[in-house]
């Protein structure tokens, strides 16, 4: 059986946005700047486009800039709140200590440059506390950029009360919904949210490609800069044909949310029943306040490496941090900042399920995982330890 | 008769490279930073591109970062040029008036950080000097950046010289190769180039996806930050499908620059040679240093945009200046660099022909403009005063 389990990493392409992109490599292939109509039928892609995803979310078409992914959003965000910020003399940021990489280190670069950066800490069940960022806010606060759902732990953040709260303290307000916006209605307009950033291949769109929703009124620094693009504030020629497929990809997700959360729902509980048999085990991030695809569980005496390599070889798909930073031997920071024991954190797996995901799926994830943890416990010193009592255990039985 | 004749603008992306990107969207989707199987055989595609690519431009693997485009790799390029260089004191860049607005703007944006920028003259025939590069290089210029082939006439530019200076002096070399790479064979080694720019989509490959190439030891400072994609030098997960796409299309573009350059040689003469024959009109650029596809030309009395939207009605897609800014009134920065006055900048034509391009589609193109030019002349007051002689001649008959 092969299972993928890591949605949260990238998604397959559907069939339905991979027909939808086809066309635009080499049929309506014109350059959307092209004034003759080959050209002029792309641009028309391109701005129809524009007009769905801005519905979607409850914005205006003009209020859409597309990008190359959610990390170039995310830059693009935070630098131009930045730089809108200097202006005013406005030169501290909020954030909170589990953010995706893409917001944090833009933070590193701009403290480098002399913005002072606030980031609040994550309640151990995964959530901010909308009154940590209340109390944070000071009167040169530029920005507040909290994501939206965490990639890891998959914990759905209380964006409306802090976009609430950035309202009535006259503070821009930025979330990275790349691993919300196939899980939770968006509307910027009734949520307060100023800045938001999307990756296409989160829900089944194409890699490459992603979205920066930003209110009227906010203007953007171009990170790329050189032709009119994108109202000038995106230089390059438009990828039409990941854009299109975008857009196709969004509508199907958003237009399934409810449906597929109901499904998600069951499996989600089943495979928590499930995992949470194995002794010593302990699943993060809040049990409510999650979206339906993610279960997050740290094993006692289990390396989460080794975890997922031996899962592999069943034909099982899954991650054991944010994709993004394997490679590196650094437990995850979303884990440490909810309260882990870095040993711990090293010893969690991320398993985020597909809409496909079936029962049978769930029956095989559980019983594989269970035999192979108790596989590796066999020979870990760790587990050993504290089994015989020499080494206190983190969870309960 | 249906002739795109605008591939500089872009170009249609070619069945083979089609075929080659679709395993990419739906099978082998893994992110390339995921431990499992089908991660790592995304992984395997994209370092497998990656030598790929380094062995067409005479480059080692690791110095080819996969972005987003050309604009993309430009900014990047000049970015970390200027950076690199402040940290010894070098705060002055060497490009040329005619380079593409992805290096100018990010000129301009380093000149607002206190960099001093000299652009050197292009002489009319639209080749800049090698010596005016060598006279204008200073102990604090940090970077010297001249593009490959101009994206609007066309003219190949001394490339190796300049190169060979920049390293006798000590300067990086920065090259803009996107209009180049399918047209000139390019060894960034024994060209002496420290840092190139391609984008696939100006070579039958897909938009949103391009390549910087930065020489061992250059390092490059990430514009967009985040997770440690392109050994951290550009976050986001990686566009796979576009990336083999791109490899796809440059192998097989390069392996027949000969073979296409000497069909299109011929076509290009015998447009030359037609289109000449209109009176009052000159061709725009070196005859001989030129690519093989780009036919640039001006009529005198003839506004460059009608001429475009008609030769769209008669099934001939061909563009009046920079594709990218089109929509402005400007007269190309280009025509203007090689000393055009400001109206006949206006009346020009970029004819850029497929490597599929044909005989009879340049008779078709030919006999249309030279219809429409005489159509459109019928009624421009221009025109009847230089007739008249009221005013006078720019060009000779």
């Amino acid at each position: 059986m092969f299972v993928y389990a890591d949605n949260a990493a990238t998604t397959a392409v559907s069939k339905k946005v991979v027909d939808a992109m086809v066309p635009y490599f080499s049929e309506i292939y014109g350059n959307p700047s092209s004034l003759y109509s080959v050209g002029q039928k792309a641009k028309d892609a391109l701005e129809e486009s524009r007009e769905k995803i801005a519905k979607i979310i409850g914005a205006k078409p003009k209020e859409i800039y597309f990008t190359s992914g959610g990390s170039e959003s995310d830059n693009q965000a935070i630098i131009s709140a930045a730089r809108l910020g200097a202006k005013e003399g406005k030169k501290h940021i909020i954030s909170s200590k589990f953010e995706h990489h893409a917001v944090l280190h833009t933070l590193d670069t701009l403290e480098k440059e002399g913005f002072e950066i606030t980031l609040v800490d994550v309640h151990s069940n995964g959530i901010v506390d909308p009154v940590e960022i209340e109390k944070a806010i000071r009167e040169d606060t530029a920005l507040v950029t909290i994501m939206y759902v965490n990639n890891e732990i998959g914990t759905i953040q209380p964006i409306e009360e802090i976009g609430r709260i950035c309202r009535d303290k006259n503070v821009l307000f930025h979330t990275d919904a790349v691993q919300a916006v196939s899980h939770v209605h968006i509307n910027v307009k009734e949520q307060n949210i100023d800045m938001l950033s999307i990756s296409a291949h989160k829900f089944h769109g194409p890699k490459g490609v992603g979205v920066l929703y930003a209110k009227n009124g906010v203007t953007l620094t171009s990170i790329i800069n050189g032709g009119a693009q994108e109202r000038g504030k995106r230089a390059g020629t438009e990828n039409i044909a990941g854009i299109v497929g975008m857009t196709v990809a969004l509508e199907d997700a958003v237009s399934r949310i409810d449906e597929n959360n109901a499904n998600l729902s069951l499996l989600q509980d089943k495979l928590i029943e499930g995992l949470k048999k194995i002794p010593y085990s302990n699943i993060n991030g809040d049990l409510e306040k999650r979206i339906k695809s993610n279960v997050n569980i740290s094993f006692e005496g289990v390396e989460g490496e080794s975890l997922l390599l031996l899962l592999d070889q069943k034909g099982i798909a899954v991650s054991s941090g944010s994709a993004c930073s394997s490679g590196s031997i650094d437990p995850s920071h979303v884990l440490i900042a909810i309260g882990l024991p870095s040993e711990v954190a090293h010893s969690s797996l991320r398993i985020t399920l597909g809409e496909d995901a079936t029962e049978e799926q769930i029956d095989y994830i559980v019983n594989t995982v269970t035999e192979i943890v108790e596989y590796l416990r066999g020979f870990s010193p760790f587990w050993d330890e504290m089994m015989s009592g020499k080494r206190p255990h983190i969870f309960e039985n």
